[in-house]
């Protein structure tokens, strides 16, 4: 089986973004809480899948896809928590709806309703309706809700301990993942998103946030931003700042997915980055969404670099779908209830 | 002949950092005008040398260091212009001097006068005296002199243009970076380094910047922070976004250094870069420090690396030395001045 971790609903249908542009525009004027919620039928879900992640799920030989709000569009710093708290109950629901159509193809990760200047402990209340209602099984937790001025403090900070704390409890993981870039100095999928792994990766390597949550997981997309192709200079820094190793340091709480899109890049990461820390993925239908003339696919075709490293069958098992079981201990359950896991 | 183009002097002798303490104290307080400038001794200068780059280049075999100012030190963030005018004078006099008594050593590269909200074209002064007056052969360009929060405008913006049009004048490149960080987001050499070079790339992939200056230059360095690593991503991008391929769109314009500690980094650089655009680099004495103990050696010393890759000697000559020439057209006057070039 092949489980891809990191996929958003890209393609969601017109209506959701009606609506967005309804509530951002009701910000500056009458009340947003009069917007209507969008109406979106199941046929316009399954037409928003059908041509896009599905046919390529199936082109590309991909099963499930751990699949959660368009990360571009959770726009944390658009308007107040209350915009945030209902746009992002929204999107959530959507997602849910997209993996009861779809059971064996989609299972649930959830956007939160982060705002700037808003205490992370008001994020917990979503995460456990996600996890517990809709049977989700981990979010997407945003360092910068500010969209590219990064002015909330760094994700070691006690700020964010009560979500952990929720996050520990309902034993789920985050992915760290910013949104839309509202800072002319950085394009989103090209400056942000990758700027934000780097950072991230930074502040856990010299805090001891995993001396306090042991169990605490977090998945650093994008290969992890600069990360894999400096790992000499991330290992030299943290031996000069007298900081334990990075396997005892992180590497039992931090993992990368595969989201480079060339092979180079495939072959180093899976070089450096011990095995048990990657995790497939692709980001499709994402931030780069076409064909490459020199090989002929989809740049985001991330399979087709996976399969072409030299890996043993139990390695590439391990990279495909094992240690996605491990860092989203709730996804067996969520397996075995379509039957494609025998139950224990 | 190896010429490393990213050295800064991290091994000034302490009155340099005296002066400099006083002068922010006395932002708060009494007069920074009335401080006397920092007295250094030529022995002293010579002891801060002996001891760490000049061992360092006699150990590894690089002969010629493009040396600058300390980059962390450079803290545009700190006081407002009259603070950065006279510090910055003084740290670029400062290499004048240790370029005077090592010629065969170090040639120079300066730090601007970078101020937050203060017109780049304000740094053209002091780019021009280090240029003509002090036989510098570029700068270093700040793109964020706030320090960590991302407030001026992107580098392709006209807010720089007066300073690129001095440094068209004068036929000199420069290398993108950062100073420290005031933002407790980003630690300085473990994010916001790595982050700015990402994020210059990206501006620059962007923008028509080089229609307008198609001799400018510049060196991202660190390896270009995650740029090779996503070099699919960024083929991709510019593809999405109906840009011409990168080839074609900067790299006439865009180097990239070898500050990349770990063997399959400069594999990597090396194989999805052109090798016409990547020019010998070790940053050393800098972010990092110890010594690797996989391997015995300083993870800095990228030299070793980079003679572990099986280039012919045509390849590894571009790289070690050609390219900088070709970068740093005022190098050759420089080489020829003290015998390692035959004037032409």
């Amino acid at each position: 089986m092949i489980i891809d971790c990191h996929g958003h609903y890209t393609t969601a249908p017109g209506a959701l973004q009606s609506f967005r542009d309804a509530q951002l525009s009701a910000l500056k004027g009458a009340a947003a809480a009069l917007i209507d919620d969008p109406r979106i039928s199941d046929d316009e879900i399954r037409d928003s899948l059908e041509k896009a992640q599905l046919k390529l799920q199936r082109e590309r030989g991909t099963d499930l896809t751990i699949f959660s709000p368009r990360a571009s569009a959770m726009g944390h710093h658009l308007g107040g928590e209350a915009t945030s708290v209902r746009w992002t109950r929204l999107c959530n629901n959507l997602i849910h709806r997209v993996c009861g159509l779809y059971p064996r193809n989609f299972v649930g990760v959830c956007q939160l309703p982060q705002s700037p200047g808003v205490a992370a402990a008001r994020s917990a209340a979503e995460l456990e309706r996600c996890i517990r209602e809709l049977g989700f099984i981990g979010c997407n937790l945003n360092p910068d809700p500010s969209g590219g001025y990064w002015n909330s403090p760094p994700l070691t900070d006690r700020h964010w301990y009560p979500l952990y704390e929720k996050m520990v409890e309902l034993d789920v993981p985050a992915m760290v993942h910013v949104s839309a870039s509202c800072n002319p100095n950085f394009h989103a999928t090209g400056a942000h998103y990758l700027n934000a792994d780097t950072t991230a990766f930074m502040q856990f390597l010299t805090s001891d946030l995993f001396k306090d949550f042991p169990t605490l997981r977090f998945i650093i997309p994008h290969g992890g931003g600069a990360v894999p192709f400096h790992w000499g200079r991330f290992r030299g820094l943290a031996q000069d700042l007298k900081r334990p190793p990075l396997e005892e340091l992180l590497l039992k709480n931090v993992y990368f997915d595969t989201c480079v899109y060339h092979l180079p890049g495939i072959e180093l990461l899976c070089k450096v980055i011990p095995l048990d820390n990657i995790l497939f993925g692709s980001e499709m239908v994402g931030a780069v969404r076409g064909v490459d003339p020199r090989s002929g696919h989809y740049y985001d075709d991330t399979k087709r670099y996976v399969d072409a490293l030299p890996l043993g069958d139990a390695e590439r098992e391990r990279l495909y779908w094992l240690n996605a079981r491990r860092v989203y201990p709730r996804l067996d359950a969520r397996l075995a209830a379509v039957g494609l896991l025998k139950s224990a």
